[in-house]
């Protein structure tokens, strides 16, 4: 057992999105919330936690040239090192993200660069447990009864959620684990909505930490709005 | 098969709520959403859709004298009939609205008080599917990543989402089944979370309408920050 000493971690903020926009001609990371694009909000709030040493931004190829033109001199304040490209799917984006993580990185954080509410206390939870166990993840408990529906459009069921809870990010994992673990996917042709899933399938262990509702991922119009009630609640715009 | 015709329905608004206060001395549904209390908010939606001939609302024993006095005059103009005191648990407390709806209702429709953004067009579509198949419910497509968690806080698996609805009210039912419902619940002890879960345990089809998140249901404080929001992007107050 090594001394727990305060890891070193490096954070791919996936902004790669599906190149759904809502509305207007800007892509979700780059629609404002209040005064700055929601992806400044998300980066700044990752960049107040000090052992998050360098931040990659995965992005849209089509937004490549104008994040890094008009976003990355802003932000690498906020230790943004660079801007990646991203791939047809959120786990290739990933991919692309993590080949860019030095050996050196004890942890690789990912987080959805639209979940911009995220709080310091949530990310430093996280990270610890992803120190103990190898990864970590943050959730919600759900609180909805849940249905499952048959082809039919009637209830077939209700799904006992005692023990289920709505995965968030950020999702935290022992740097050569989650590398491996991509390895393997490719491999063997994986596809899962999550980071966690693929360790999951691999049989390593995944702590989860419990967070709120609060970290909303922004995807439509309406979640904007919640969003910037949120934000003003918390003292912030 | 007799001709469609316009249903007769009763509502009940379930505003027993668990006693639950948060933060002030008001129970939820008492507590402002903008100018008028959440439950006034809810009723005047429900009473946007004519066929609601009369709507019950059930309240804590402890709200029922401050309802029946301040806020039921006010609330006659929407067809609200009456006050019914709850019982125990939610399905208790519909139990004892049910049993206040005359026989001649064609349709019961079960909605929560705290639920007050729900609009007219789902409202009716979901009145709709229960006139066709005999019970019916609004519900939202489930988008995150659900995990089931095992006893030692770790991920035991990711639970397939495709088929998974997020429950919400109305639910609406033909008054004579969900009577025979509630009545073999009570001799059988079933428990269940919403209403629909009743029909299910025996057997009978409920339909599944697709409505939206913005349905919200009001619980804690950052749910009455989100509904304000809603409500302001709705254009109302």
């Amino acid at each position: 057992m090594s001394v727990t000493r305060r890891p070193l971690v490096f954070a791919i903020v996936a902004a790669a999105g599906a190149g759904v926009r809502f509305g207007g001609c800007v892509r979700k990371p780059l629609v404002k919330l209040g005064r700055d694009p929601i992806l400044v909000h998300t980066v700044r709030r990752l960049a107040s936690v000090s052992c998050i040493r360098e931040m990659l931004i995965v992005v849209n190829p089509q937004d490549e040239s104008l994040v890094r033109r008009k976003w990355l001199p802003r932000l690498r304040k906020y230790r943004v090192s660079d801007i990646v490209v991203g791939g047809r799917s959120r786990q290739e984006s990933v991919k692309h993200g993590l080949a860019r993580v030095p050996l050196s990185a004890d942890l690789v954080l990912v987080h959805d660069a639209v979940r911009p509410l995220v709080r310091k206390g949530v990310i430093l939870a996280t990270i610890r447990a992803a120190q103990r166990v190898g990864g970590a993840i943050l959730a919600a408990p759900v609180k909805a009864t849940l249905k499952r529906v048959g082809p039919n459009g009637l209830i077939a069921g209700t799904v006992p959620r005692e023990d289920l809870w709505s995965a968030q990010t950020p999702q935290v994992f022992r740097r050569s684990l989650l590398a491996a673990a991509y390895e393997k996917a490719e491999r063997r042709a994986f596809r899962v909505t999550d980071d966690a899933g693929l360790l999951e399938r691999l049989g390593h262990p995944v702590a989860v930490v419990e967070g709120s509702e609060e970290n909303i991922k922004i995807t439509t119009r309406e979640d904007l709005t919640i969003a910037k009630a949120l934000l003003a609640a918390q003292g912030n715009s």
